[in-house]
């Protein structure tokens, strides 16, 4: 019942076809602007993260980006090379991105959710199927990664041009 | 002589005091946003790049940033671990920069400076005295780099962190 909806512009005066007042409820400015959400640890930032950010951002008309903390990567047995704090700089200055905050536990995906009124969880599709337990809140997306980039291999061409020029 | 300024708008009405006058000038909405231009390679873009981005946004309206080339940096002996094209790409995602083009040439910088309207061509305090050749078209302003944060320093602490886990 678009019609009657109280998010709905006045009623068109009498007279107005049906045609008329549904286009004026399609069309009514007030519709929520779509949020998708997404998860790394964002380690030397580099265009396989900015293509990810550009893709999902092409989707969804806001995109909150969750950066984990050093805290959170070392109970993972993780640890990145740029520390937390220029991590989430860096996130927050690409020009993709309209919210950062920090992932500091596994559990807290499905209060995000909410707290940002998600439309979607996207991630790359190296994650393909780690968040499917999400699925009963809000869509979840997989998109494909950019090719031969990932902070690890970007690593391992830093050693070798490095080891080339010792 | 701001009150017959070509840009002035027009003289107050008579009876109007000098300080109403000038006021009006000092206001005029006609006035050229700012423009600094800076230089670099920018390899493994970091929050060294960033700050310093960030802090010539914070003294001029736009920034237009130059990055050399792979070619170019041939000629310098210099060889980046990211490619030119993803370089260029993450300079201009930053969110504090208005354009970026490529720097082919030692040459080009006196032809940019008129092209780009520059007022000042702004660079991280590493390069002090390298630009003062350029004083005699624009500003040249040389900010303080961000301690401890470098391309190089940052390769360092990758092949650090990569052998420590080896």
């Amino acid at each position: 019942m678009p019609a009657t909806s109280p998010l709905a512009p006045p009623l068109a005066p009498a007279g107005a076809g049906f045609e008329h007042v549904r286009c004026q409820v399609v069309a009514r400015p007030s519709a929520s602007p779509s949020v998708a959400l997404t998860y790394g640890t964002f380690d030397l930032f580099h265009i396989g993260h900015l293509r990810l950010f550009e893709r999902i951002k092409q989707r969804y008309d806001r995109l909150v980006v969750a950066v984990s903390t050093d805290e959170f990567n070392a109970k993972k047995g993780k640890k990145s090379v740029v520390p937390f704090g220029d991590r989430i700089a860096m996130v927050a200055a690409c020009r993709w991105v309209d919210q950062v905050f920090a992932e500091t536990d596994w559990g807290q995906k499905e209060r995000d959710i909410i707290t940002h009124g998600a439309d979607a969880v996207v991630m790359g599709s190296d994650w393909e199927g780690r968040f499917d337990d999400l699925k009963a809140l809000c869509e979840v997306v997989y998109l494909p990664r950019t090719e031969g980039v990932s902070s690890t291999e970007l690593k391992a061409e830093v050693v070798a041009a490095v080891r080339s020029r010792a």
